[in-house]
């Protein structure tokens, strides 16, 4: 992403909480690698075959999830082998739920392609379906046309998005 | 995005509705486009003048935002003036909302700067505050920790991802 946005102040310190999140999901791999930690991948060899992704492209997106919070790293031995990683999510990891939940949400809605998903969010106890929802102080869901972004502060300088 | 996943099917065309999602979503810029929409921004100058983005870089990111269906184009004329075009989001624009939310909220929580925010999603009537949740079919919001991906087919072929 950065590519294309050279006029940004460094994502991760941009004043805008959305370009922050984009600092750390920086491409299409980050959001993939954090799918599959959710169903349950834990090891390089893992996520690698799982996604056909380059070793190198690999061990740096895991490098940053981890820098950035996202991933923590912990060593495992398997009988006869030498110790190697293991990735697990954060609580901050498994927070980006709601923001994956999202998108899938609408990617399925407005680019539509299979007519099922094929990886879905449900609840640990009852299996039930969850979707991303915008919802009130009162729990209340809130549908996105009631809902509006306002400015709280003066509009920053160009520069700072 | 695409510049590291060389391997991937084109993104809008691929199984998984997070990448296609990501298809259209493609960069920082067109995020920010999308909430300066939500902001009530319209016309190219505006937009162009609040993000301080290079003209053909906003042009070419308009353009796949309508092509993608996320905004569309209506003319306009101010009196004395040749016709411009104005940027509306559609109704599937409206609903990245939901996106947007969970984007900023885990960016406000889990990659810290400004104390408040500066853009806060508010009800049009009543101006409560909003938050993006996990809800189930009764709708009740559910806590990340309680929610897991499940995969309903089997893994699809890496290229797929």
């Amino acid at each position: 992403m950065p590519r294309s946005s050279p006029t940004l102040v460094r994502a991760i310190e941009n004043p805008c909480a959305i370009i922050r999140s984009l600092g750390v999901l920086t491409d299409t791999w980050t959001f993939l690698l954090v799918r599959e930690a959710l169903l349950g991948t834990q090891t390089f060899a893992q996520f690698r075959d799982s996604l056909g992704i380059a070793s190198d492209v690999l061990t740096a997106r895991l490098a940053s999830l981890v820098e950035h919070g996202v991933m923590e790293r912990t060593p495992y031995q398997e009988p006869g082998q030498r110790t190697r990683d293991a990735y697990h999510l954060t609580p901050a990891g498994e927070d980006l739920k709601t923001v994956l939940v999202a998108m899938q949400q609408w990617g399925h809605a407005h680019v539509p392609q299979d007519p099922e998903l094929r990886v879905v969010p449900l609840t640990v106890e009852g299996h039930r379906r969850v979707r991303a929802e915008l919802v009130d102080p009162a729990g209340r869901v809130v549908a996105p046309e009631a809902v509006r972004f306002m400015r709280t502060a003066p509009r920053p300088a160009p520069m700072e998005a």
